[in-house]
C-alpha cells in the first residue's frame, strides 16, 4: 500500500458492496479501503504501522467479509471442488479447513481460497480478490453436475493477534481452545448464528468467526469489541506489513493467471499422483517435469524504510530485467525493508544480489530467508 | 457515489492494477477512484458536477481501461459466444458492436458486456465489473470448446461528448465520421494500434479508441489531449449523473445475478426463438411465459438535491417495503432528482407516488417517465 496523506478518494456506490460490520467500521474510524471481491474493505485506521504493532503485541478485530463464500451443495459437491484443485481433498473431514489453490487447464492460478467442509456434499470456498463463483458456476454448468452453488450470506470477522485465543474464549466459551488450527466448529452466540474457525491472513494466531446472517453485523462487531476490551483490542485490518514479514501470498499482488502453483511455492499442494483428473492435472504434470523459469523468494531491500510498491518494481542483474517485486514493506519490527519478489530461477540463490527500481530511485537488494516462502 | 470532501482513502497496490493511462490521469489532476475489474478507475476530476457539465457541453476523454476485455478465439468462438447471451448473433457482422447480457442457467444477469466482431471466430467482450473471464472460460471447458481465452492487452479510452466527433476526426481523419453507431474500425495512429469504436457509457455521443499496446498509452492520452485542446477537451469520467438522466444501467448498482434480463428492461435482447440453446433459454421461457414479479424504473425524487445513493435506498408504499433505490443523482439540468428504481410490478405505473428512505430521512417520489427505461 501507498501510504501517504495524499491517497485518492475512494467513491462509494451500491456496487462497491458494504460488509455487514460497515457501519461498525465507519464508527472505529476506518480511513481507508480498498476494494475486494466487490466489496470495501478496511484497510486501516490508526495508520498501517500503528495497527501492525497493536496485531503484534495485542489482539485486532479485522472486517474481512470481503473474503466471500462460494457456498457448494448437491450430490455432486465434492466431485466438483475436487475437480477445480489440485490438492488431494480424500482426506478431508467435514469441520476441517484447507488451503486449495484453484488452477485453469494450463495451471494458471484463479484464486487461492480456503476450502471450509461443512458436510459430506457441502462446502465453502473463502476467496481471494476474483470472482470463483463464476468459474465454479461455469465449470459446473459445462461439466453437468448436479450441484447448487451461490454466495450465501456469510461475512468473515477475524480476531488476530496473541491475546486472540483469550478474546474468543471470553465470549464463546473454553471450548473454542480445543480447535486445532484450520479446523472450524459451528456455534451460536445467542441468537447470531456462526462458524467459528481457527484461521486468518496472519501468523500471529487468531480465529475468524463466520457471520452466517448479516443482520447481526453491528450485534457481532459489539460482542467482539465488549470482549476484547480487558484485551486491548482495537479494529484493524488484514497488515500488508505483517504478511510480508510472514511470507504469505496474497493473490492479484503476488501472483495471478499468469503463475502456477510450482512457481509461487504452491507445489506442495498439488498432488498430481491422485487417480482424480482435476482441472489442470496434465498441465501441471508438464510444468513439473520442465521445472520452473522463475518463482518467488523472499528479499531484503536497502536503505531507508520504504512505503510499499503500488506496482511492480522492476528488478535487475547486471542491466538486465530478471525479475520483480510483486509486494513490499517497511518492517518496523527487524527494522528491514522486506520484499516478495518474482525472479527467474538462476537468481533465485539467497544472497544473491539485485537491483530494485523503485519510484524514488535504484535501491540494492538481496535474495533472503525472510521473508522465508 | 458519495459526493463529500470526507471520502475516505484508496490503498492502491499491485492487486488494484494501473490503466496504461493512469500516470496520465494523475497528472490530469484525477481526485477519486473506484475499483472495477480490479483495476483503478477514476471516478472524478475536478467535481462530479463540473465533470457532468462538460461533457454535456464540450467533450471530455475518460480513462475506461477498466473495461477489460475477454478475447475468444478458435474454431469454437462464435459458438461458444452464442452460448453465452441470449442475443441472437447470427446476423452479427466483422466490425459491428453488440451489447449482450450474460446470464447463467437461471437467468440471472452475470455482466452486460459488449461485443466487439474482430473476425470470424475473433471476439471481444467488453465487460462491466465482474470476472466475465472465469465464467467464459469455466464454461468452455466443461462443454469441451476448441477456444482460447485470454485477457488481451487491451485499454480503452472514450472520447465522449457533443464535440467528440470532431476531436476523433481531427485524430484519425474524417473517415471517423463514416462508422455508425455500434461499429468499429482498426486504425493506426502513427505506431499505436486501436480499434475506434462509435460507443461510449454516455448518450451524449463520442468514440471509444481501445488501445492494443498498454505501452502507448501516454502517447495516445497527450496526443487525445492535444487534438481536443481547440474544443476545450477535459479529463473525465463516466458520470453517474448523466447515466442516470440517460437511463443507463449499470451492472452492481441497477442489476446483478439476481436479476433476470426481463426485471431490467434487457427483454428485447433475448431471442428465445433462436434455435441456439444459449445458457439460461428455459429459464427465461419460463420468466417470460410466467410474467416478471418486479421491474426497474424511472423515479423522480422531490426535495433538495441529493448526493446519490450509497447503498440501496428501501422504497415503501402505504408503510409496506415494496422496492429499493439502486442508482440516483441530482440532475443540475433538470433541476430534479431522479432515480433508478426496482419495484414490485404492481407499482410501476407513470405517477404511482412512492416514500423513498435515504440516510437523511423519508422523501416522496414518483415513478417517472424521466429517467426513461
Amino acid at each position: 500500500m501507498t501510504v501517504s496523506t495524499q491517497l485518492p478518494a475512494i467513491g462509494i456506490v451500491q456496487r462497491t458492496r458494504k460488509s455487514p460490520f460497515f457501519d461498525a467500521t465507519q464508527q472505529a474510524g476506518v480511513q481507508g479501503f480498498t476494494v475486494y471481491n466487490h466489496m470495501l474493505m478496511p484497510i486501516f485506521y490508526d495508520s498501517p504501522e500503528a495497527d501492525y504493532w497493536h496485531l503484534m503485541n495485542n489482539v485486532s478485530m479485522w472486517d474481512v467479509a470481503a473474503e466471500r463464500q462460494v457456498e457448494i451443495t448437491g450430490p455432486d459437491a465434492f466431485k466438483l471442488v475436487q475437480l477445480l484443485t489440485p490438492r488431494n481433498l480424500s482426506k478431508c473431514k467435514i469441520g476441517q479447513c484447507k488451503y486449495v489453490p484453484l488452477v485453469d487447464q494450463h495451471g494458471g492460478i484463479l484464486n487461492d481460497p480456503v476450502l471450509l467442509r461443512l458436510g459430506e456434499n457441502h462446502f465453502w470456498l473463502s476467496l481471494a480478490d476474483s470472482d470463483g463463483l463464476l468459474w465454479a458456476k461455469g465449470v459446473a454448468l459445462g461439466y453437468g453436475l448436479d450441484v447448487n452453488i451461490c454466495e450465501p450470506d456469510v461475512s468473515p470477522l477475524a480476531v488476530q493477534g496473541p491475546k486472540a485465543e483469550q478474546v474468543v474464549a471470553d465470549l464463546l466459551g473454553d471450548w473454542v481452545k480445543d480447535i486445532r488450527f484450520f479446523w472450524f466448529k459451528e456455534a451460536m452466540l445467542g441468537d447470531i448464528p456462526l462458524i467459528v474457525a481457527r484461521s486468518g491472513w496472519s501468523k500471529q494466531g487468531g480465529f475468524e468467526l463466520y457471520l452466517r446472517d448479516s443482520q447481526y453485523g453491528a450485534q457481532l462487531w459489539d460482542l467482539v469489541a465488549a470482549a476484547g476490551k480487558p484485551y486491548g483490542i482495537a479494529p484493524g485490518t488484514p497488515s500488508t506489513i505483517e504478511r510480508v514479514e510472514s511470507g504469505l501470498l496474497s493473490y492479484g499482488n503476488d501472483m495471478t493467471i499468469e503463475n502456477n502453483p510450482y512457481e509461487v511455492g504452491l507445489g506442495k499442494f498439488c498432488d498430481l499422483e491422485q487417480p482424480v483428473d482435476f482441472i489442470g492435472k496434465a498441465a501441471l504434470k508438464r510444468i513439473k517435469a520442465e521445472g520452473v523459469t522463475q518463482k518467488l523468494v523472499g528479499i531484503e531491500l536497502a536503505g531507508d524504510p520504504i512505503s510499499g510498491n503500488a506496482h511492480y518494481w522492476p528488478i535487475y542483474k547486471d542491466g538486465t530485467q530478471i525479475g520483480k517485486v510483486t509486494s513490499s514493506a517497511y518492517s518496523p519490527r527487524l527494522k528491514k525493508n522486506l520484499g516478495i519478489a518474482m525472479l527467474a530461477i538462476d537468481h533465485t540463490t539467497i544472497g544473491t544480489t539485485l537491483d530494485v527500481e523503485t519510484p524514488n530511485g535504484t535501491r540494492s537488494a538481496t535474495v533472503s530467508n525472510t521473508p522465508k516462502l
